[in-house]
């Protein structure tokens, strides 16, 4: 079936969330912790993660306008770090919950029962939980009028990797370590590998 | 095991490229179609497309510094339309195979083996093997000074989506159609569904 502009548009506002979001394909699922200067942690369910570069290793976020209850780009402005953490199976329903609208100075990690953990030198907690994960200092925001939210973009500067996954290639192997993948706004996946393939050529 | 910034910025080169891009999670694998004034047809690999809005729909990939090898953002900017395409099984080598640097001019949809298809208005070919696919209008691009890539934000105009997909509160099974999902820079893989949650509330 063919949606055009018009259809789309006239679709209810919840139906059209659910379309849109479902388009693009499957997503980097990440829980994002920070801490604001008094203390007081958060933690975010983002599905807009992507690679900017490799050298420096870049990566970055959408963070939708600020309300009351968002509190992460606050935070990442004011202590200049955050930790991307991965998903597994066993905490799936605790990371979803991380999507609810907590006022702020409410912690999510008590509110879902996850654990914050800390790195010397990193003001953000990471999720214990979490196999796989990473700290990035941030490098620079862009604001992206058109609907208010904000591209921020980040330097990886340390990542937790278990070794059984980490391949001799440098390739880190996700799924071994049971990352979950999420589509639209509430389903979530894991996958079974088709295969790697060498690097194309003409 | 625990990488810092040095341990990172020593690894060597291709070691980091797929250490980095491992490191952000599963990704959405798609191929974005575009033509050029001359009519010259032109299929690419990309796994940086990020949600931004439903309403407007928008989407936002980075592209890499143009080079004599990527016609993708000259072809956008004259254009102005582009088609992304969702990757099934059946097609996954061929699709890979559209990240082989070929010449500017050179059809990867001749090459690689697929077929352009086109819809009235809309001057960009779809892939007529994908199952899910949608079109883009351009709306404006941003440099990332830092790296040299470029922010290009499109509005969703038309999509392709099967009967049997589309749910009846708008989410769209990309499971079921076996939208294949990408991690690292050459892993592919095909997903299972944990389940889909109720909207998260404190």
């Amino acid at each position: 079936m063919i949606y055009n502009e018009q259809a789309i548009a006239a679709f209810e506002r919840r139906y059209r969330a659910n379309f849109i979001n479902s388009l693009g394909g499957f997503k980097s699922l990440v829980l994002i912790g920070t801490k604001n200067r008094d203390g007081s942690e958060n933690l975010a369910t983002f599905s807009s993660l992507f690679h900017l570069g490799a050298d420096p290793a870049l990566c970055g976020i959408i963070l939708r306008p600020a309300t009351d209850f968002s509190s992460t780009l606050d935070n990442i402005l004011e202590q200049k770090w955050y930790t991307i953490n991965h998903v597994s199976p066993e905490f799936v329903h605790e990371a979803h919950q991380c999507s609810a609208k907590y006022p702020k100075g409410v912690s999510e990690f008590e509110q879902v029962g996850l654990t914050p953990e800390y790195l010397e030198n990193i003001p953000a907690p990471f999720v214990q939980e979490s196999k796989i994960k990473f700290a990035c200092s941030f490098v620079q925001k862009t604001a992206i009028e058109l609907n208010g939210t904000t591209l921020t973009i980040g330097q990886i500067k340390t990542a937790l990797v278990p070794d059984n996954c980490l391949k001799e290639d440098g390739y880190i192997d996700i799924e071994e370590a049971g990352t979950v993948t999420s589509s639209g706004l509430d389903s979530y996946h894991t996958t079974s590998r088709i295969e790697r393939l060498p690097y194309a050529k003409p």
